[in-house]
C-alpha cells in the first residue's frame, strides 16, 4: 500500500482540521476579519487546487470559508488530501 | 410598509428558487458543465454583491454552486433579495 492509498489515522489529521466519517473527508472552518480577506483566501485556494488537482467543496459567506476535502473515490483522505489541508491552512494567514 | 420591507409571498419567489423558512432565505442550486463555468459564475456573483451590497452564503464544488440569500436582520427575504435572486439566476447562463 503506497502512502497515497494509505487510510488516514488520527495522528495524521492536520491540526485544526476535523476528520469526518461520512462522507470520508477533512473539514475546517476559517474565519476572517473582512470580505476582502475571505476573497483573497478563496483565490489562493483556487491556485492550490489548480496546482494539486484537488478541488474541495467550499462554503463561504462574507467572513468565513468552510473547506471540505474529500478522499479520492470515496476513500478516507490520504497523503495528498492531508498535504492539501496543511497547505490550505498556511494560505489562510493574511 | 414599503416594498423593501414587505414579507415575501409564495407568488414572489423567483422561478427555480426555494423559499426556506429557517433561517428565512431563498435557496437555489446551480449546475455547470465545467469548473471554469463555475468560477465565472462566482466572479459574476461577486460583482453583483458589490453592486447591491447583498452577500449570500455560497457553497461550491467543481460543477455546482449553492446560493442562499438571507433576508435582512432575520426577516423573510424582501424585494431586494428577490431582485438579487432573479439577477443571480440570469448570471448563471453561460
Amino acid at each position: 500500500m503506497s502512502l497515497g492509498e494509505k487510510a488516514m489515522s488520527e495522528s495524521m489529521v492536520p491540526e485544526g482540521w476535523r476528520e469526518v466519517a461520512t462522507p470520508p473527508s477533512l473539514f475546517r472552518r476559517f474565519q476572517f476579519d473582512s470580505y476582502r480577506d475571505t476573497r483573497a483566501f478563496l483565490e489562493r485556494l483556487a491556485g492550490l487546487s489548480k496546482e494539486t488537482g484537488l478541488y474541495p467543496d467550499l462554503g463561504f459567506g462574507t467572513t468565513h470559508v468552510n473547506v471540505t476535502v474529500y478522499g479520492a473515490d470515496g476513500r478516507a483522505p490520504g497523503a495528498n488530501e492531508i498535504d492539501f489541508a496543511s497547505r490550505a491552512a498556511a494560505l489562510a494567514v493574511p
